[in-house]
């Protein structure tokens, strides 16, 4: 065992290995400081805690399957590593020791389009099925390059990002230490719309997937569109502050989607029991990030598949407390709300 | 007096008196860690204060009755020792001092198929009526060698745990201590169902009971398959991290039971006024656990009959002070939630 | 100005001028620890801050009336000085000090039963209104003699106490340090009930008041017995750990009581701004306890009259500042309760 | 970039550019002490966060509008510079380099009664357009003085504050450092009412507005008596402690005024996020207070424009995020309350 035995010390412990310009960009958050306020980064993690597991028992759990498939994609479990941006910053390997550990476990990787290495390279590290996040380019000769690599390169969805019209401000570390503002990607496209979503769609066949939804307004709009999928997401908090948690936002989109389509979530899973409450809630999987890097950060390759394996062992062994055989089909009812609001609020 | 004033001191001061070893051991639950995040654990203990006392008055409180029977069995006092594996980690008489304590008060020891002494020598220890907490084995031979065991010792009522079909991760100090995730014991049985309860409930006269019930469906199938109680238990926040606190499944629990079978609560019951909240909200009694190993940690057999001489003195109190002059009937209506809270208002 | 500036400092201030013995005895709460539980005395005082002042404005307020009748005694301000026991603890001149300076103010004493002076001395200390408070004896004959003391003496109205049929456990301090629990006052009378309120309220013409209701039940039947008034009162949090804090006790017992009676409050009073959350809530005055004891430990008579004058000061700038021009008839919607539940909670 | 990177540290940072005593002036709420009770002032930016912000994407946001008018003064953005008394503790050129600041970003500045500067100099300063704070004065011929002077300077609105129709004590500091309790400017008229604001408005051809309206009822009687808008505010939490957070109170008064009038809001508004809440909830515009006296402290006109631009920038980019192009019709729905109320509640 290579990481801490705790899951929820991965990130104290990751400060070991990360520079203080890469922890700072990985735990970045929009308008986070020093001062420690209530941002949604935080929030994310802390909403998953308003929703109580409520076990069944007396069921024959002998036989559990983790397994499940993502659009048809078939998985080892429900757990994908989501699309993360430099990856190098976190270790020399960066995405290719990622693409290895996942494939190794059986996960499915989301490659962004900011990854520290190729896709080509990215996609040769190891045999598995990816999916590849893709930022609209204001130039949609350049996207359409994109999509053409994606297909080129074998990935098996597109997970286009719909939360990043433009960059947030974001205040890592401070001058004195050689930090400022980043600066608003030029790459975004302030002008992306649903028009856009379907010429995308219309480009490709490979099935789309939306990243960023957070308004059951436009979970509907996407069924309505044909694509796919949609991520519920606040970019883990790095785009707007005061975001809804994604653990409140997912209800309300399952509803309106109604089965139509596949939703996932990210933002704040930290743990095989958080996979479960976003499963009970309706999500078909989620997707983690913060966690897979704070694990290559400390073990490279072999930390990312121990954290990989540890959550598929822990969410057998949830499913297992909670009387759930099938992955695919969580019971509605083993989560329940929180009385009123006393749930774990972060402190300021 | 060998505790200390306030109860709550318990668990401090029986620190002075256990191993690292042993407080790891007691004081674990599922998943804890050193960073003192909210665990079912400590939300058990919370979730109690969720329910305001409001107290009648101008009853004549002159004479209590505390005494009360369970499933039959007349007790002193509606408080039980609930099932603790390996009392000797807290002090070498173990569960024959918790025998001769509870015999000496009149309360009833729930023995634990795990007890660092033999059932035999613990009967034999002091007489008294006593039940025994059964783990389901894999080999149904051995399930029924307890079964005649606990009626050969005269055991009077069959505990079967049902919320442990698999043992969950513990993280119990550090591996420089010498500690790591305790293996997941190989008596438990994956494959327990309502099945092998209706063989276990024919293979004895004794009643029995099932500890680890959350989910109202569960408690409303623990009726028709004719068990005689059920106990509203987490396992102390040992298995299933981010279980829903006893405090709030317990009612609606009593409501789907309805009165058909007795209900018993575990889990962050600290006082008397706790006992309290627990009986107005439907609970025939309620077991301590990590309390009465404090206790014997402390002051051996005195520590734990002192333990339940005390809280029944403060139930006595907590009873006049509340109007309340039968423990088998205390009103319903002098508990009441908190204000914001939605658990009022009927399950979501 | 003797007291410190801002009210809230009096607790602190007060230590410097008490001994340990008197500071544990008058900050002392059922059950209360040095671990700092959740205690019902710290949810009084947060309690009130659940609901938010929502002053109207444009209302002349050149004239506001902060005198009131109580029980048909004219006084100069709707805040009372609550029955507290043993004055003396806090200051040699005791019960003469607040009687000289309730009467400089214009508020109404409450006489305690366990007076460090005899209430004929109190009575001599200054010529004004004054009520005592009673508890009933096991011994009818004192509960009478008491009566007719407070008849010739010239108190204007008897408050029974109700809530202490049997004094509740209290720890205050430690063993070291030469305390104990306190034992249950031998006066107390356990067979207290309507039957002896009926008695006594046809024992004597002067208005009897009920203090320590909780239940909106027995608000009803406090009614029913003819009594004149009621005192939502969880005793200071001194009796029953847990209790339901009066600022949450109140409002149904004004609403199950419909101006049929005068219903009073006390517990965690500590600004003007309490009373008039408490008025607005349906109380028609507020009793205050320890804040008096604190200020007649830090100045004597002098301080008393100071935190009264201070109190009925501080009322009037609230009324002018929630255009409320008579204290009498004070909005009820001018408070609202705080969105959930996220009031002050006390810290664990 | 004079400011520090994250406008939550401005008032830290502002610190040391200011005196005590200026320091207390500013910070100062109603009530306050070193004790850091519950206060409004600290509610009023934790109300803010009760809201979530929920975002639409998709839109098309490379066009953005900040700009509105406000009462048909067209205006660069919706935020503006709340009437402060004495900008002079903060900064030699006081109202003269807020003035300036604020014409050279096109905020409208709202100059106080109680400026520093006289109010023709303000004007003076640089050519924009402002409104002016009247205090009504128990001698009518000075607040029509008042309204003739604002005509003649070239105000463009009236905005009498009704909140103040006496001060509220306010401890900031202690005595040893030379501070007491302010006194109650004599200044303030206990009478105002309705039949003066229908005075005042037939005096002057200027629109008029009220400021410190909290109560919906107070909200339809403004409607009734013709005035053109209102700004919900608890002024700052320097008057009625224990008063709604503006947060809470918008909300109602937006439903009862119903688009007949436009409504403001100020108090705990902190950055541009809050300013979307604020619009979303249905204000037409937010003034701030604090925030632009802390950067006047630190770096005078330049702190002050650069404060405002940076809010302005920020507010583009939130609406960006939420998919709002046009800051006069900001969707309602975006802002959904936390479930339950745990927002981030004041440390006690």
């Amino acid at each position: 065992m290579r990481l801490p035995f705790g899951l929820d010390q991965l990130e104290d412990r990751a400060r070991e290995h990360l520079s203080r310009g890469a922890q700072g960009y990985f735990s970045d958050a929009a308008y986070s400081d020093a001062a420690g306020l209530f941002t949604t980064a935080r929030e994310n993690e802390a909403a998953w805690q308003h929703w109580y597991l409520r076990p069944r028992v007396l069921v024959d759990v002998s036989e559990i399957r983790t397994e499940t498939s993502i659009l048809g994609t078939p998985t080892r479990m429900p757990i994908l590593a989501a699309p993360c941006a430099y990856n190098a910053f976190a270790h020399p390997d960066a995405e290719l020791a990622v693409a290895r550990a996942t494939a190794g476990v059986g996960a499915i990787h989301v490659v962004s389009t900011a990854a520290s290495k190729p896709p080509e390279e990215i996609a040769r590290a190891a045999a598995a099925d990816r999916w590849f996040q893709l930022y609209s380019d204001i130039d949609a000769g350049k996207t359409d390059e994109r999509l053409r690599m994606a297909e080129d390169v074998g990935f098996k969805a597109v997970v286009l990002t719909v939360d990043a019209p433009v960059g947030a401000p974001r205040y890592h570390g401070y001058p004195e230490q050689g930090f400022g503002p980043v600066a608003t990607a030029n790459v975004l496209d302030p002008g992306l719309e649903w028009g856009e979503v379907e010429r995308i769609a219309k480009q490709t066949d490979l099935p789309l997937v939306l990243k960023g939804i957070l308004h059951p307004a436009d979970a509907i709009l996407a069924v309505a569109h044909g694509v796919a999928g949609v991520v519920v997401s606040n970019h883990g908090g790095r785009q707007l502050d005061g975001a809804i948690p994604t653990a409140f936002a997912l209800p309300p989109i399952v509803g309106a989607v109604d089965g139509q389509i596949e939703v996932y979530v990210d933002g704040g899973v930290r743990s095989a029991r958080d996979v479960m409450r976003a499963l009970a809630l309706g999500a078909r999987a989620v997707l983690i990030g913060r966690p897979y890097l704070w694990a290559l950060a400390i073990a490279g390759e072999e930390g990312v598949r121990e954290l990989f394996g540890r959550l598929c062992d822990e969410l057998r062994n949830a499913m297992m407390l909670t009387g759930q055989v099938d992955v695919a089909s969580i019971d509605r009812d083993i989560v329940v709300p929180r009385p009123g609001s006393s749930y774990a609020s972060p402190e300021r």
